[in-house]
């Protein structure tokens, strides 16, 4: 867990933010409205609302509340499409918090920041493997095994147990309780909120490709099984489609695509490749799962970050020396996705690597180690592994590595086609989703995964996802503006025809067959 | 329990009624939305809604439904404020009934009905004494209970576990679960409906008089603790103020007096007195609470009803010879309000009771008993009584009932004046609540409890309470209705000055003071 101290804190006023304290002319004989009308008819007015429910545990405590602390009172609201509800009320005169809690609902990682509803300030983080890894590593596993008797019930049970445990975790540490908590906001892929929610996602990977809900609103925590405040509201982020979740649309959120006035790119490098491309009059998005051509293609990049794998690689363009940096500096295990990028483009640049892709054997020497009749590439000799075996790249490793960027740049090649936008067009190029966070766009460029444009055109999101489940925590107005962003996208399906192979094929090369799209890319 | 044929079955279509059954596009390739958002657009379509919510343990099943039934889906919607909610879905193709519960939630007497929400007819109904005369038998009683240890908590659990009792009996008399009850209205006064949702009723009874809600509107069954489907819903009707509840709303709804051009006055007589006056246009209600003048006045008059007990009483002008009915015509062991009414304007149109109330020894004859100084009237002797004593009325029941009639009649002509109304202008007296449908209006008219009008205009409403809580189960549009009468009624407060006070003394000799009030009652 990590205490973050005015780090990262948004700005957040009773106007923007889900509390919102009113004083109520206290009931007179003239004026003698019933105690839950009269807070209700303050609030419609503050909120210049039509309508406001009251939540049926704050209607228990309300009239002996309003009494005690003189008709004046802090009320935690939570809204969709306009109607708005109290969760909870405190005494705005004591110093109780209501906290919030934003959850990055990752298939590999699971992100929650715990933060105080009152003043945004974000009061602690922490993140656990998705305990539903135990089922299954990927999307696909765990769908499959939701046809299995019990299977849907058994991830739902291992996910909503997991974040209860976290959240008493976070909140025990801040001196709080998990009744303190009274909104929660969760943001991942389309699989992942319908697993969280109890819902199948069965014919998510059956053709037509169909989800339970594509916008889950606000939900009782108590009905969810999250052992929050039981009046607390979630809000699961909306998704566009099976392939197209949440996630994505927080890190548009967070991009600010959909209320700027030049066009941008934003590249979601996860399990799957995710893009949108678009300004604040169209956003057009597609994803990677495009049929046979990509699988296994893009997918296979995301290896595991964990202690010990390398997650930086550079190479000495004269003397061909390695240099690997590791998660958390441990004596190295393996390699992970932003790793091999580096290794790629560092060998490439170094002409140890053809434009094929193919290990020179020339240059690489005796790194190179012949192994049941395929090429593998020594990263780290056996003595400086962590494992006591040394961590090598085979050919075929070499070869998909190929096929997953080439993925990549066609279906970004393709969506900048079908809409007739040019790259210098792009005013920034948004890079999100946790594996996007540490990849290097230097190093990506030099391999053709990504276009060759100015670097400073470049920016990382971090976790986007986690950062948009934050801002519908401080900024009550992202929920309309996701709404927003959901309206104007198109969706389009990539349509994996023969000039998508061709580009496909072209893009197998290092940078590129067509070496005048990468004029920055020099190999020594 | 009572099993009812056709009786009183209102015409109900998907129009009108909670049941709308949708068929749906199946999706495509091109057409891939969600299921839950596929069946909210076309819900949204069907009733011309804003937005359509879907209750979580409906969205887990949809998908499964709609596959196994052809993508067709009989809704089972509850609706407030515009915002519809689905809480259940059935086989349109199957025969499968949902039903729904009325419930007239009494003082003294809770009846419920049993309807099924596709056709409208009406199942079954049953009643039982409220559960919570345990505790008190009225509602300063039961108010002041609350303010004892757990004592709303006990008073909550014996009306719920009451009705979740009965709820079981009827739905096994006809085959059904608790679980195929998706909707409930319950109808009540502002007490009782607190009692019901738990609410502390403590201030209603406290200066300046404040219930904690007026339109509770609807509850999710499961939060009561009201063993029905979980997802049903519950309606609450909304009351006016502490003195002026639902019931009241059902009976102007079931009067129809907020849709008439023409002018009405609706009484419900029961543990208070309540008044409403108005048409189309404009609405004036009162309550009969109105300070110590009537404390223990209109009250008094509404003994409990039960078998033995004389519900009516006629006297023969000549002989002065009684004849008495009792309910389910048991031998008599007591005297109830409609009886005493009765029985006061029979012994005052036979000479045996003045102009003051007072027995009159000559014409009462043996009949009259000196005890203790006072004098009683025998209305039963010993030997024909199921208590083997005699039944009797005493000087002090009579001045009582006096003063009750004289409130009741002072509380009328009060409202008239306000508002400047003559009686020729009203065109329907109504006489709503338990009590008042037993009262025999000439015997009202005759002590002048009621003001003298062609009989035909006095319609006794029966129940309507109950009626009100089954319209609002058969007819959507009732619950915009009874926001329409709500919004129109203006209440009065009983301006309880030196001009009531006169009226009030005028009104206390048989039928008044002022004879020509009453030219209809004759005195042998």
């Amino acid at each position: 867990m990590t205490r973050i101290f005015n780090e990262e804190t948004p700005a957040i006023h009773e106007r923007i933010g889900w509390v919102q304290t009113v004083s109520l002319n206290p009931p007179t004989l003239q004026d003698n409205t019933a105690d839950a009308d009269r807070l209700r008819f303050a609030l419609q007015k503050s909120l210049n609302a039509d309508w406001v429910d009251i939540d049926f545990s704050v209607l228990k405590k309300l009239p002996f509340a309003l009494r005690e602390w003189g008709f004046s009172v802090r009320c935690i609201l939570a809204e969709e499409k306009g109607r708005w509800i109290v969760t909870g009320i405190l005494n705005p005169h004591g110093n109780v918090t209501a906290a919030g809690v934003a959850v990055d609902l990752g298939t590999s990682r699971v992100v929650l920041r715990l933060l105080n509803l009152l003043t945004g300030d974000i009061l602690l983080e922490d993140a656990m493997d998705n305990p539903q890894l135990a089922v299954g590593p990927d999307i696909l596993s765990r769908i499959h095994a939701c046809d299995r008797n019990e299977g849907l019930a058994r991830l739902n049970h291992l996910i909503v147990e997991g974040v209860n445990r976290r959240i008493d975790r976070m909140t025990d540490f801040c001196g709080l309780t998990a009744k303190d908590i009274y909104l929660m906001a969760v943001s991942g892929n389309t699989c992942m909120t319908h697993l969280f929610l109890n819902l199948s996602p069965r014919w998510m990977i059956r053709e037509p490709y169909i989800p339970v809900i594509n916008r889950p609103g606000l939900q009782q925590a108590a009905s969810l099984g999250i052992a929050i405040n039981p009046a607390a509201r979630i809000l699961v982020l909306p998704n566009i489609g099976s392939y197209f979740g949440g996630d994505l649309l927080a890190g548009i959120l967070c991009a600010g695509m959909g209320q700027s006035e030049e066009t941008h790119m934003l590249v979601d490098v996860g399990t799957n490749a995710e893009v949108v491309l678009g300004n604040q009059n169209w956003l057009i998005a597609c994803a990677g799962a495009a049929g046979p051509a990509l699988e296994g293609g893009v997918t296979q990049m995301g290896m595991m970050a964990g202690p010990g794998v390398i997650d930086q690689v550079t190479v000495d363009g004269e003397s061909g020396v390695l240099q690997v940096h590791t998660i958390d500096e441990k004596a190295p295990v393996g390699i992970c996705g932003s790793g091999l990028i580096d290794l790629a483009a560092g060998l490439f640049l170094a002409g140890m690597v053809d434009v094929r892709g193919k290990f020179v054997p020339a240059a690489c020497g005796d790194r190179l180690v012949q192994s049941a009749g395929i090429a593998n590439f020594e990263i780290v000799p056996a003595d400086d592994s962590g494992t006591g075996k040394a961590i090598r790249i085979s050919q075929a490793d070499m070869d998909s590595l190929l096929r997953s960027k080439a993925a990549m740049y066609t279906i970004l090649e393709t969506i900048m086609t079908t809409v007739n936008v040019s790259w210098k067009e792009l005013t920034t190029f948004y890079v999100a989703g946790t594996f996007g966070a540490f990849i290097r766009p230097a190093a990506a460029v030099s391999i053709g995964m990504l276009p060759d444009l100015p670097r400073e055109k470049f920016i990382s999101l971090g976790n986007s996802s986690l950062q948009g489940a934050t801002r519908v925590l401080t900024d009550r107005n992202s929920l309309q503006e996701i709404d927003h962003i959901r309206e104007k996208i198109t969706y389009i399906e990539l349509n994996v025809n023969q000039e998508f192979m061709n580009r496909f094929s072209a893009a197998k090369f290092l940078p590129h067959t067509n070496r005048t799209l990468f004029p920055s890319v020099r190999v020594l």
